[in-house]
Parts: structure tokens; sequence; C-alpha cells
């Protein structure tokens, strides 16, 4: 069975709570336990991290290569500034899948400079929740059994 | 039944023959052909139209409102730069979701300029034919049955 | 008779039915009719064309030399990235003025970027259907009779 | 009957003696007794004031709106720098129309910046004395008698 | 007794007027009659001069130096353009706060350029009439009684 | 009693020790110290922590929302690059005013950028430790005994 | 026989007509059969297509793969904006030398920028209807007989 | 004998009293007592006018016209901003000669923009009260007896 | 002896796993043994320490003061960004050098900007471990025994 | 019999050395003494000069001025800086077509930017040595008998 | 008697042969001679110096310390580019003051870019040779006798 | 016995004599003398040469090939413009370590950009003279014996 992590960045902790009319109504807890299921279809297992810690997302990211066949990285803010992430995810070698719930390119201009995204195999913007599911179908389709 | 128009822009028509490393190497026609199995298995059906001209697809997206319930589209490069189908996508109230072959991010500056996308709900990038199966699945969460 | 050509580009078909908080809910043939009838009291005869294909913008403003005094021209989205419109214009040697339905400054910031504006003698912004009136009255006021 | 000011700002005072072949040769009073005959014609009533002060400028904005139901705004150079006179506009609640006699998009990059302009309704450029002539329709058409 | 300047820019006599959801409900009599008890009651005299007038403006800054201790300076729009104001608060050797009643940085960009306030001492945003509360508050605090 | 956190950024641990001539020679245990009894007297609890790390503060600020009634926050050099921190004072829905010791604007230019600020609802610059007696004199007049 | 396309976009059929200072006296016809008589006593065949439509230049570049060895293009204005051309000259794997009449290095601050031309094998500028001949002898020299 | 008007901007009142290690410590009357007398033995009248005023300043440089054969001109602040001025500048026909008392490419960056200094033959810039002097003796050197 | 810290930030304690062929193929450990003997050997004792986490660098540059005479600083992607770190370099009062291992000018655009650089004594960049020998050198010639 | 100046600028006397795959395998001496016999064939002749000094070249361009009919210039490195060398192409009289070996626009963005190119006739780029050959065919085709 | 050093850069040997329109029509000969007259006039001895190469120039920078009181320069072209000009005028310690023939503002943008300017005491624009003249008279009123 | 080139441009023949605070009080000469004993003692053999031509460095760099292991080159004012030096040194085939003596990161902006430094295998800035000891101590580590 193929292991995903399920990285969140800063204030995703706070999803159901924060501005539900941008980011859903279902907490996080709701949101990923959905999304477990999804993946056990799909053959494939999460583990879900959140953190709003950049040091704890490089290492978990760091430590990634040795436990899990891709990631799910969601890294809120930190998307537009971080070095560190993007050279984290560059060096990890695993197929790392960016997700942001809401259309970045929609918002105010800092949002639209993409620092981590570059890195990364590909990005899901603007879908909500859905994004989650989509990059494990994309997991599912480029991986062989 | 629900149907989704699948849009490609310029050069879309070249696929497997344009930069295979890049693009990958089936056609475009092999692709289509396997989007079309994926889409019936998900209960909706797919129109597949591509067009080396921007107006044709303002054109097709004006008309789309009638007969679809979704677009999967992907201007190629007038993504960067056209405001006429940035406005055709705002002003055709159907859920469009933007789909990029490769990672615009990680090449020519002028591929980070996003015309289209912001207008679009969502967006999938770099994820080769894998993002329109991915753009389907969203599809099929997000509508009621 | 004074021969105006109305040459309006993408998406101003939907006139009425597109954002009418901005654009106004009459359609582009209520509209239009309307200015038939303005221009027939200032001894002006229209002709109005709608394309949403830059080349056949292109097109008409080469072949509009022969047949029309003036263009009232509405290049959509188009006004602000088309060089080939920009040069159509400066080469038809008429009288053109750019009319656009919305204050186009008060929007998105690639709106602010004109192209095709100073190829034109003048331009009408923000005010509506009431901007082709305009036009008209102001072709009324600087061709001799 | 409506009543239209028509406010002038710097250096307008030198209609007809200042780069004739920009602006024309008809002096300011000349242009502005032909305008109250369209105006009146109109059934319009106009006052005209010109100043050379950005203050006294705002101030007459600021008054404008017990005596007045439109403003034609030729705010000359302050145009292009003046969020004073920006913000007396917007604050003034009534339709103010800007007119500027040359085409400033084809002029010096810095009259392409535009600050005054966006906070009106419209705007008119590049027509010279007709613009102001249209401005007058434009109210004539959007006021119920 | 120490002596404040409560110098008002362009605009600000419209205060209560002026879009209330932004500037609040109190018109600027009301403000500063409040203001001048506080005043009293930490044992500052305060004047209060507004002006549309960015040269009347200056000179009153030049006039200051002999009678105030010191100026709460609101230059409304030209704090984001004037360097002749820059100029005189640099060159009036009193303690100058800056106070705009709403967040200019949450606004319009051409808000986010400050000219005059890099050459004050301080500046107070966005926290609405109780701004000028605050600067006094911080005037009674660093001045020796 | 209403409760204030008071929350600082990196290196203000080094407050009387750093550049004193630009900060102030007093240490941030005497300023806070001041501080506390300046805010017993507004009828005002304070409670200081102080963090070096981007994450700590993300995370007291998302705690706040249970235990504060608003919050001064000097976030340090955070100020201009933190997303994260912006997106968390966004959401926790408390009253957030930011402090600056010194005057930002008149310093290198990335420290004109800010990134943190355009989501309080206001901010106090360069006036040294009366800054946080003056945002907690501005917490007094907006809160309702 | 080696065979080129000489590939003309928007506003090129106006030659000898538009701006005759600027891009010489000759129409688009007696400079093209002055070319054809050049290409024969090079032993090369030319084929000349012009359009006004971006999307018709596209196919044309597309389908140019099969029947010939090399393309002279001079894409007018879309030199400065077509992501959509530069993409279809870089994937028809011929040698593509792109012509420009006029040195647009020294003309309006848009036409510096050029998209298309980093796409193709190297650049004629500013040599009139020299340029198109210049082209014929560089694909004389660098092919094989 | 000719004449010229010596016209000062805002805060140049001041000089001898605002920074007088950049300025100089003379005050303005003894510069410019002693600038006559240079003109006295110039054959040179000059007259010499101050203002903070923006509007004051356009109106002078209006009437200069018929009074005056030149202007030396120092705009102070309003050098980099004022679009009125410069235009004013243009409009009146006269020789006019800018001069900035201290070099401005060698401080602020805001200082470096010239808005002003285009339209006016000639500058001198960063040589102090000598700077009005040398402006003489250009006037002297190029008008004939 | 002369006591100095080799600070170390994200992702450097990859050395050796992450692209060998950018930043060599021997580890973190093997490299810094090496530098501790050539560090005895110059009479300097090293204490190396590596963290992923802004804000620990933060803390160890503020203790740092008491326990060293300098530090050879690596700040990984943090350099690019962390005002933070700048502001901690600055306030510390020890000689700090910054080492690259690449030549940042040399890679992507966003490495080019320095915000930890400038606050820094020096900086050596390209040279990879050699330059922490280097570091070493520069201490031992500026220090005196 | 006319006669051509061929002016290299610096690291052009390298040819053959320097990146071959760039610049081609030949060196400078072979090129120009096949373009000696391709200018012979057409009745011309050349005169090659090659130098590093920016200053050698000013002299060259002045000094052709008697002696030549036209400049074939290839400034290497200077043409994206030097202003000295654009001022003596503009004073020269001469026709001077500018000749880039590689596609400078497809290279690093500082390579884009170009000085001397405006104040040329034309340019070739990229089309290696055959941009020499073609530069003669262009001379031979404008030039009269 | 005090000395002065008249340094002229590239392109100036070319003065009355070289646009006569803008740098006028007297050979530098015959301007340098007349210059040379004043100076005796005013008890100043000038040594003019010519020359294309920057180095040189560099060179008698730093040579005319020993030699000169003070220096007229005009750096031509390089002074919009030269770090190496710029850091010779610094390092010089005379008095330099920068002519320029035209004003350099009203031409091409980068010759609004001044890199020597800002270095230098003062600077005279646009005043054709009467600037050299400019730059004597400031010499002799600012020196001592 | 390896063999180093010590190039130096511009203006570092004043060493010791220019801004002493800044490159220190030493002559060029006697930090030269310096550095041959702590080549000589890490087996090195080193030759200086300076110029404040950059074509005689050009010239230089060229030659430099046959005779030297390696180039340490401070290019001064030349390393923020010279595309001719980085060109060189990109064809040279040596290691070359650009020096700087100041921390160009701290100084002006235009020193900020590196045109030559990312064509060299490192950089050390900042560190005075003993900045080419640190470079002798490079070369030794890296080059075998």
């Amino acid at each position: 069975m193929k292991k995903v992590l399920v990285l969140l960045g800063p204030n995703l902790n706070l999803l159901g709570r924060r501005e539900p009319e941008v980011y859903g109504s279902r907490t996080l807890e709701e949101v990923m336990s959905g999304l477990g299921e999804e993946a056990t279809a799909l053959g494939i297992e999460i583990e879900v991290f959140q953190s709003n810690h950049e040091g704890v997302l490089v290492d978990r990211i760091q430590e990634a290569r040795e436990r899990f066949d891709g990631i799910l990285f969601n890294p809120g803010g930190f998307s537009h500034t971080s070095v560190a992430l993007r050279d984290a995810v560059a060096a990890c070698g695993l197929d790392v899948i960016l997700v942001h719930l809401s259309n970045t390119w929609a918002r105010e201009p800092f949002r639209r400079r993409e620092v981590v995204g570059p890195a990364c195999r590909g990005a899901i913007l603007g879908l909500g929740e859905a994004g989650f599911s989509a990059g494990l179908c994309v997991f599912r389709r480029i991986w062989p059994d």
C-alpha cells in the first residue's frame, strides 16, 4: 500500500472556523477523516500533520523520504515566501503536489508569488477540500500499482 | 448525466509530438479517449474541442452555457495574455477548471503570469494528462448527483 | 450622409446578460437599435458589427477605409493587449473613437494598460451605452456637414 | 433645469494660446460661450470655473454638492497626481465626468497614470472641445428629465 | 501648558458626511470638541486648523515653530505625494505625529506610499478619531512636564 | 476587566541592549513593568509574551481568541514578510494594533513593505515605548466599559 | 529544391499603403514577386501567406512541418505578445527566421518586448524588404545543397 | 535692460534657518540682495518672488510672459511631482533655468525624479546660492544685448 | 583560544545527500570534522550547530555574544528573506561572516536578493566547503592573537 | 567599389575557442577570410578590426566616416550597456548593421537590453557567421551600384 | 592663479559636426578657445582634455589631484553607466562640476539615470557651451581668491 | 608551483589614499607585498596587475589562460556593469574568484547588481585585504598539489 503525507501549514488548523465562505465550514478533522476514507478506497494510506512552524514543516519533509511515497502539501502562507521549504521539497526526492484551498491568483497580489510551487511536481488551486481528493486521484494514476 | 466540455487551446493538437519529455508521448486522441472512459465511469459525459483560434475558443465558452455543466479548460499559451478568454469565463456562469499539463511556475517568467486563471474556479498545474482526470474527480465531488 | 462603423469586440454580444450591474440590462440589439435612431437624427448612418475574433476585427478595420467616415470601436478585452488592432487603427486613416462601457481605470490593474487607445483619436470610458451616443455627437461636431 | 459645473484646472486659462496644434486655437472664453449655447439647447445650465490652485478646486467640488447636478471636470495636470481631488470627487456624490482635451495615453508616460479618473463616473479623452459637448450629451441622456 | 496644533488636510472638513462606514459618523466639530476636552484633562491646549490647500498647510507648519510644542498632522491625500509638506515637517523642528483615520496599508496601492510620514517622528494609522487621542497621550508621555 | 496580550516578536527581548539610540535604553522588563501599571490605571490587564519563533507567535494569536479582548502586536522583522502571521491576525477576530518602536518608513526600503500591518485594525509607528501606552489608550477609548 | 514559407502577420497586406516612410512604398505583391525571383536564383522556392488571424498563423506553422524546409516569419504585432505563436514555432522543428521591416528597438517600448523572437533561430530587424532577401541568403548558406 | 524673475517654491523662505549644513547659513534676503547686485553688474534686473503655494507659482509663470525675459526657477519639492508647473513652464515661452541648491541626485530616491526639469531649457544643481549667479551668467551669455 | 560558532540553516543537514553536483558529496559531519582540524591548526575552537528553524537560529545568535568571538553563518534559504536574522546579526556585536556553498548570484533570481548579507561583516560565496576554511583564515588574520 | 568596416568588440577574437556549441568552431581568421571572398563576389571590399577596448571602437567608428560606406558591427557585450558606442553610431552618418552571433533574446535577461541596437539601421541576430554574410547582402541590395 | 581641468568624454570631439541643432555648430576647438579667454578674464587657467576611453578619463581624474583646483567634467555617455568614473570623482578630493550640453532629462529614458552626477559637487544641464562658462563662474564664486 | 594572477580594476591603485575608513590605510604596494609572502608560504606565486581600463583587463584575462592557474579578480566598479569582463571570465576556463574589499550589499543600490560575479566560481566580499588571503587559501585547498 502506498503512503501519502498530508502536510498542512499555518492556520490550516482553523479550517471551518476561519472565513468559512472562503475555506468551507467543515473542520480540519472532518475534512481529513473524509479524505482518509477516500484514500483507503484508492489503496492509499494517509498520515496528516499540521504545524504553524516553518522549521517543523522542513523537518517533516526531510524525514518523509524514508516513510512516504508522496506528499500532498498545503504550505499556507509560507507558499509565497519560504525558500527553506522550497529547498526541502526539491531535496526530498518524492512526488509533492501543492494544494491551495482558494484560488490564490484571484486574491491579494502577494499571494500570486509562488516560492514553494515551482519546486513541486504540480499544484491544485481553488478547489477547496476537493483539491486533496484530486491530489490522491493523481497519485493513484501516476504510480504503478 | 452531467456534461463537461474539455476545451483545448493552441498547440494542444500536437500532444505526443511536441516535446514529449515535457508533455508526454501519448497523442491527444489517445489521451482523450482514455479520459472519456474515466468520465463514463464517473457518470460524466465529455465533449472534446481543440482550436488554435482565440476567437473560436471565446465562441465555444459562450455557447457552453446552454449545453454543459462545467468546462475543463487548457487555454495553452492564451492563458498568460487573453483578457477576452478571461471575460468569457467570468461571464459564462459555469464551473471552469483550468488545466496546465506542465508546471507553468517552473518555466519562463512570462508563463508565471495568469490572465485566465483568476477567473476560473480553480486550477490544476503540472500533473500531465492526469490533471484532466483530477478535474473530473473534482466535478464529481462538488456536484450533487 | 456620413457613415460610422460601430465595431464591437469579444463578449459584447453578451450585453444585457453579462454582469448587468456593470454593463446594463439592455441587450446589444436593443442598445444598437436605439443608437441607430439617434444616429439618423444626427444625419449619420451606422453599421454594427461584433466579433470575438481579433483577426476578423483587424480585417474589418482595414476594409472600413473605403466605406466609412469613422469608427466607434469597443475592442473589449483586446484593448489592453492587441498590437495588431492598434496598428490597424493607426493605418486606417479614419477617425476612430474608442468606447469602453465601464471605467477601466477603476477595475483590475491589467485593464489600466491601453494598447489600442493611444492609436485612436480619442476615447470615452465608463459611461455605459451613453458612450456610443456621445461618440456620435462628437463625430457630428468635428465633421463638416 | 439641471445645473452642471464645468471645472477647469491649471493652465486651461491659456487655451488658444498654448500649443494650439494640440489644444485648438479658440480661447477658453470662446469655447465656453459656445458650450453654454449647446447646454441651453439641451436644457442644462452651466457655470464655468477655472483655477490653477488644487485647493481651490477641492473647495469647489465640496461646495458643488448643494448647487449642481453634475460636474464636467478637466483637472489638467492634477489628474495624474492629486489624491486630494480624487477624494473630493469620491466624496461629493455627484456624477463627475473627466474631460481631457488631448489623448493623454498618447503622450508622456507620466500622463498615462490617472489618479482622479478612477473616482469619476467616466471620462472623455482626446476629443478637444467636443469632449465637453459630449459630456453634456451624456448628462442629458443619463438623467431623467 | 503645552500647545499642540491639530492640522488637518484636504477633505477632512467632510468628516461625518464622507463614507461614514470608513471615517465614522461624527462631524469634525464634534470630534475636535471632544478632543479638546481630552487635551485639557492632559494639561494640553489644542488649536485646530483644516485646509484643502497644500500651500496653506506648508505656511502653517512653518509658523507653528514659534507657537506650538507639537503637531498632530493628518495630511489627508497629500500624505502620499507632497514633498513640500515633507520638507516643511523636516524643517520645523517640532515633534510631529502623523494621524490617518483609516489603515492606509489596507486600501489602494497608491495610499501605501508615504512621502510625509518618513519625516514625522511617528504615525498612528487606522484607529479613527481615537488616533488623535492617542497622539495626545504620546505627547503627554514623551514631554517632560 | 479587559485583557490585552502584548505580543512581541524577534529581537525585542534585546530591548535596552540593542542600538539604544534607536530603541531606547530601558530593558524589556522595565518597559513592560511600566506598561502594566499604566494598564491597571486604565482598567486593563496585560500579559506579555515574547518569542523569536514565527510559529510560536502564530500559535499564540490563535489561542488568544479565547482569553483576550485585544492584542498589541510588535512582530519585529516578521512584519515585513510573514503571510502566516497576517493570516493568523485576520482569522483571530480580535482588535489587533500593530506597534513598531521605530518609524519603519524612515529606514531601509524593505521595512517599508508591510505584510502584517494591513490585516490589523491599526498601527502605531516610531513612538518608542510610548507606542504601547498609546495602544492601551485606544483600546480603552474604543471598547465600551 | 528547398522550400521556404514566407509567413506574414497582421497589417502586412497593407504594405506600400501604410506609413510608406517607415515601411517603403512598394506593395506586398511587388515585394514578394521580387523576392520570388531572388529565391529562384538561390535555388529556393517560396510560398507566401498572409493573415491577420493569429490562429490561422498557428495552423500554418503546424502544417509547415511537412511541406517546408524553413520559414521566414514576420509576425507583425503578434511578435510582442503571442505565446501561442512562440509555442508553435518551438514545436515545428523547422529553421524559423523572424523578420521585422522596421527596427523595433527604436520604436515604442512595447515593441521592444519579443515573445516570438526567442523561439526562432534568429532575427533580422530594421532592414525593410531587404530583410527577406537576407533571410534567404542565410538559408542558402546554412543548408547543405 | 533684461528682466529675470527669480521664482522660489516651498520652504525656500526658510533659507539660512533650515539645515544650514545643506543649504548654507545666509538668509533668503541676504542671498537675493547679493544676487541683485550681481545682476545689476550684468545689466539684468531681477525680481524675487517666493511662495509655498503651487497654484500661486503657476499664476506667476503665466503672468511672467508679459513682463520678463527669463525665469530662474527653484520649484523646491514641487520639482519632483508637479505636472501643473511643468505645463506652465512649457507654455510660457520664456527661457527657464531650473536651480536646485543641493545635488538632488545624491539625496533620497524620490528627488531623483524630475517632472518640472525636462520642460526647462536647462538646470543647475548642487551649487548652492552660486547656482543663481551661474544662471544669470548663462542668461547674459545666451541673450543678445 | 578564540571561539567560532559555525551556524547552519535549513537543509544543510542534508549535505552530501542533496544535489551533490552542486553541494559536494561529503556529509555535514565529514565536512565539519575536517573544519575542526583546520580550526585547531589556526588556534581556533569551533562549535557547530544546525537547525531548520529560523527562531532557533535567532536564539543562538543572541546567545552567541557571551560565548563566541565570531560566527561563520550559512543561513541557507533564510538568507534571502529573514529580517529577523538580519536584525539578530546586527544586534549581536560579533564579527559575522556569511558563507554560501554555491554562487547564489548564478542561480534563481530570488537567490540574488540578500537580506542577511548586508548586516554581516563580509561574505564568501560559491566556494563550497572551502568557504568555511576561508572564513577561519579571515578570522585568524583580522583578530589580534 | 564599396567599402565596409567589419568591426568586432570584446571577446570576438576568441571565436572558435569560446563555447563552440554557441559560437561555432571556426576561428575569427577563418570566418573573416571566408567573408572577404563573399564580399569580393558582391563587389564589396571589407576591412576587419577587432578590439576589446570600448574607446578604441568609438575611435574607429568616428574615423570610419571618411573611409567606409557602411559598418557591420558586432559590439559583443558592449551592445547592452554602451551609450558611448550608441552615440558614436548615431553621429557617424553611415549605414550600420548590428550583428550578434547568438540569439541574444534567448539568453540571460541582461542581454535582452539593447543600447547600441536602436541607433543602428538594423540588426541580425542568432544566425552565427551567416549573419555577416547576410549583412553584406543587405548592403549590396540597399546601395545603388 | 587657479587651474581647472576641462575633461571631456566620448564623442565630444565631434562637437559642431554631430547633430548641430542639439549641440550647436561651433567646433570643440572654437568653443574651448572662447572658454579659455573667459577663464583668463576670471583669473583661471584651463587645460582641455578629451578622450573616448573611459580608462583614460579615470587616469586623468586620478592625476588631477596634484595639478588642478577643480574639474569641469562632461563625461558624455559614460555619465549614465560608469561606476569607475564615479568612484574616481569621489576619490579625487577636488570640486568637480558635471556639465551636459543638452538637457538629458528631456531625452531618452536611459539618459535620465545618472551614475557619475551624484558624486560631483553639482551639475549644469542643457545650457550648451554656456554651461562651461557658468561652471567657471561658480568656481570663481566658491573659491577664495 | 601554481601561479595566480591578482587582477585589479579601476581606482584600486588609490588604496590607502581613498576613503581609508572603508578600504584600509595600507597602500596597494604594501598590501600586495604582504600577499606575496603569504602566497609563497602556500606554494603559490602571484603576479599583480592593476588597470583603470576595462579593455586592458579583458586582454589580460584572455592571455591569462596560458600562464596562470587561477585569478583573484577585483573588478572595482566594472563588477556592476561590464558584460565584456563577464564574458572574458566565462571564456577563460580558469578558476576565478571575485574579491570586493567592501561589503557591496551594504552600499548604494547599484552596487548590489553583479554582472561579473555570476561568471566567477565564487566571491569574497567585505573582508578587506584579508579577502585576497582568503582567496589564496581557497586555491590551495581546491587545487591538488
